[in-house]
C-alpha cells in the first residue's frame, strides 16, 4: 500500500542507501549471484574493512573493534547518557543474499548519516554496531557477537569452538578479525547502551500478505523442539501380511501428518511448525522399519499456546500408538522462551512507522536475530521490512528501494522519538 | 487343527528330525540364541562337513561338491531317468534362526532316510541338495548356488563379487568352501534334474490365522520396487507461513500412508507393501525438506492387479502433487514377474497334504527361495511349514514338531506320487 498520509519530515537518502546495499552486496558475491560472507572468511574481513572505511569517510571516526570482534562506531559522543545503537550484522549464509544482516548495517548507517547530515542534535549518544557471525558458521556458533555482548557465551569458552574445515580455533579466528581476548573488558555493556534498534529483511511473507512496507517487532519467538522416536516391530517386507504389521516409518508419518494438521487449525500466523530431521531403522528396502527418529520444530512464542498444542499432540500420539501398535516417545530437547521486545523501543518505532504513512502492525519474528541477546542488557526493538516473496538466504533474497525508504524513514523518526522518550 | 483323517501311510521319524534340527541348530549358534551362519563363514564349513559326515553315515555315500559349493547326494542312482531332488539350503542371516533353510535340507534328508529306511524303491533318482549362499550374505549376491544351476550366474561373473570385510573374492571363497570355477561343468543341468521339491518355514502368519500346519506354494510372489521421490522448496522453518510451504517430507508422508491405504483395501493376503527405505533432504531439524526419497517394495503375483495397483498410486500421488505444490517423480527400479510352481509338483503337494490329513490349501510364497531359480530348468515347487507368530530371521524364529512331523510326512507322500506321476 502507499502511504496513507505524509506530512514533513526528515527523510533519508534512499539512493545513497540502495548504492551501498549494492556496494557491500559484491563482497563475497559468488558466480551464481548469492553471498558467500562467513564469519571469518576473506570476504568478512573485506567486509569489514569496506565499513570502516566508509564510516571514516563519512563520520570522520575510527571504529571501534571490541574483544568479540563487533564493530562500534561512535557517532555522536553525547554526554553520559546511555547511548541509542542501530545495526545488525554484515556476515551471510552460504549462498545467502545482499538484505539478511547488511541492510540493517547500512539503514543504520544511513539513519546516522541522516541525522549527521541534517546536523540534528541529539540528547543521547548514537553509535552504529555491525555484529560478529550471526549466521550459523563453520564454527559452530550463532550469534556469536551479541551473545558475547548478553555475557551468554563466556571468554573461556571461545576456545571450544573450532571451523570444521580449516580447524582454526575460534579465539584465533577472533583475533584475525581484529578482537582478541585481552580485550574482552571493551565489549560494551548495559552501563552504556540504553536502547538498541535492529531493521532486518521480514524473511517471510507475512507483510506480503498484508500489503504492508514494514511492521513493528514485538518479539522474537520461542523455539521448542521435540526428539520424537516411534518404535514398531522390524519384520521380513514380504511376508508379513499389511494387517500384522507395527512399522515405525508409518507410524511416523501419521504423526509428522498429525503434527502438521494441528498447527494449519490452529491458523495463528506467530505459530509454525516443522519436521526437518528424519532418521529411518534399519532403513532397507525389504525390512519393515522398526525405529524412526524426528526432531519436531516449533516456533511458538505464547506459553499458553506451547501447552495447549502439547496437549492436542499428546492426544493424537496417543491415538495413533493405540491403532497401530507403535510406542511414540517424545523428549523436549529445546524449550526456549520467546524474547519480547522493549515497551519503549515498539512505542518508538510504532510512532516512526505511523509518521511515514503506514499502519503501526506489529509481527513476531519467527527466526532468532541479535536484538535477541542484546535484549537482556538493553531496551531492545525491530524494524521488519518486506521480504518479496518471503524469500530469504537465497540469492532471490530482496526488497524494494520504495520499502527499504519506508522502513528507514520510520526508523529514522523511531530513534528521534526514542531520543525524547528514553529515560536517561 | 487337527487331521480331519488317518489313513495307514508311511511316516517320517520326527524325533530323529528333530534331533538333527536342534543339533545342525549349534553350528554358528551365538551367545544370545541367534545363528550365524553366513556363506563363507567358518559356521557355513562346519555345517557342509557335519552335513556330508551325516549323510555319510546314513546313506553310505560321499557327497558331491559342485562348481558353486552346492552339496548333492545321491540316494538313489535309479536308471536314466531325471532325479527327483530334495533339499534347500544351510546358510543363515545374521543372528538367524534355526530352522530357515536348515529344516529344508534336514526335512529332505529324513524323507529320503525314510524311504531308504523302509525300503522303499522308486522309478525315478533320488537326490538331496544343499544350495550355497541362499541369503544375502557379505559377498552381495543371494540365492548363489541355485542362480548357477539355472544359468543365472555365469562363471566368469564370480569375480566381480568380494566379501565386503574380508575383500575375499568370491572365487577363493567358494574354492575353500569345496567348489571351483574347473568343476563349473558338473553343476547339474535340466537334463538330470526332474523335479525339485523344497521344504521352508512360512516366514509369515498366514498358516497360523488359518489354524493350519502346512501349506502347498503355488507361486513364488514376484516383486515389483519404486523410486519415489518428492520435491518441494527449502525454506526457513521458522519464517514460512504453514500455508506457504511446499514441505517434501509431508508430501512423503501423505504419500506413503495412500500406498499403505490402496494396499490394506485391497485385502489380498498374496499382495504385500513396505516402505522401508526414507532420505530427506537436506534433514536439518529448521529447514524445511525439499527433497525426500523412498523406495516402496511390493510382492505381488498377478500382473492384472500389479496394473491396478499402479493406477490406484498415480491417481492418488496426482492428488497430493496438486493439494501440496510439491512433485513426486516414481521410476520403477525392479519389476521380477511371478515364478508360478509346477502343475505336477502342487498336485503332488496337495494330494500329500490330504493323505495326512489336512487341507491342501495353496499360499503364494511371499519370500524368495531357490525354488523359483530351480524352476527354470525342472519342475518345481515347494511346501510351507507353519511359523509361530510368523516370527523368521530372529532368534524366535520356531515352527513345532507336530507341524513339522505333518509337513514332513506330507512331502513323503508327495515324492511318492511324483514319483508314480513323473513323465520320465
Amino acid at each position: 500500500m502507499k502511504p496513507i498520509k505524509k506530512k514533513p519530515m526528515n527523510n533519508i537518502n534512499i539512493d545513497r542507501l540502495i548504492k551501498n546495499v549494492q556496494t557491500l552486496g559484491t563482497i563475497g558475491e559468488n558466480p551464481e549471484g548469492g553471498i558467500d560472507r562467513a564469519l571469518g572468511s576473506e570476504a568478512d574481513l573485506l567486509a569489514r574493512k569496506w565499513l570502516m572505511e566508509y564510516w571514516k569517510e563519512v563520520f570522520h571516526r575510527e571504529t571501534i573493534v571490541d574483544g568479540i570482534a563487533n564493530m562500534w562506531l561512535h557517532v555522536e559522543n553525547g554526554g553520559n547518557k546511555k547511548a541509542i545503537v542501530l545495526g545488525s550484522h554484515h556476515d551471510a549464509v552460504p549462498n545467502g543474499g545482499k538484505y539478511d544482516g547488511a541492510l540493517g548495517v547500512l539503514m543504520a548507517t544511513e539513519v546516522a548519516e541522516t541525522i549527521a547530515e541534517q546536523k540534528i542534535t541529539l540528547k543521547h549518544p548514537l553509535m552504529i554496531v555491525s555484529f560478529t557471525g550471526e549466521e550459523p558458521n563453520p564454527y559452530g556458533i550463532s550469534t556469536l557477537g551479541s551473545k558475547a555482548l548478553a555475557g551468554r557465551i563466556k571468554k573461556d569458552q571461545l576456545m571450544n569452538y573450532s571451523h570444521r574445515d580449516t580447524t582454526e580455533n575460534l579465539v584465533e579466528g577472533i583475533q584475525r578479525l581484529g578482537g582478541g581476548l585481552e580485550k574482552w573488558g571493551e565489549i560494551p555493556g548495559k552501563e552504556e547502551i540504553g536502547a538498541y534498534l535492529e531493521c532486518h529483511i521480514e524473511q517471510g511473507n507475512r507483510l506480503v500478505k498484508m500489503d504492508l512496507p514494514v511492521a513493528c517487532v514485538s518479539a522474537i519467538t520461542g523455539i521448542y523442539r521435540e526428539q520424537i522416536t516411534v518404535t514398531g516391530e522390524a519384520n521380513h517386507a514380504g511376508t508379513t501380511m499389511m494387517d500384522s504389521r507395527k512399522d515405525a516409518l508409518l507410524g511416523a508419518c501419521e504423526a509428522a501428518l498429525a503434527m502438521e494438521a494441528i498447527l494449519l487449525e490452529l491458523q495463528d500466523k506467530d505459530i509454525v511448525g516443522t519436521i526437518g530431521y528424519i532418521k529411518n531403522l534399519p532403513n532397507e528396502a525389504n525390512i519393515i522399519p522398526d525405529h524412526t527418529e524426528m526432531i519436531l520444530d516449533v516456533r511458538i512464542s505464547n506459553e499458553e499456546k506451547k501447552i495447549k498444542l502439547q496437549h492436542q499432540i499428546n492426544e493424537r500420539m496417543k491415538e495413533i500408538e493405540s491403532r497401530r501398535g507403535v510406542k511414540i516417545h517424545r523428549s523436549i530437547i529445546l524449550n526456549q522462551p520467546a524474547q519480547p521486545m522493549s515497551d519503549v523501543v515498539i512505542r518508538a518505532v510504532s510512532r516512526g512507522i505511523e509518521q511515514t504513512g503506514f499502519p503501526p502492525v506489529q509481527l513476531v519474528s519467527m527466526a532468532g536475530h541479535d536484538a535477541s541477546n542484546v535484549a537482556v542488557i538493553a531496551d531492545s526493538g525491530m524494524i521488519f521490512v518486506r521480504s518479496i516473496d518471503g524469500k530469504s538466504h537465497c540469492k532471490e533474497e530482496y526488497s524494494t528501494p520504495g520499502d527499504i525508504e519506508a522502513c528507514a524513514n520510520a526508523m529514522l523518526q523511531a530513534v528521534l522519538i526514542l531520543d525524547e522518550e528514553m529515560a536517561e
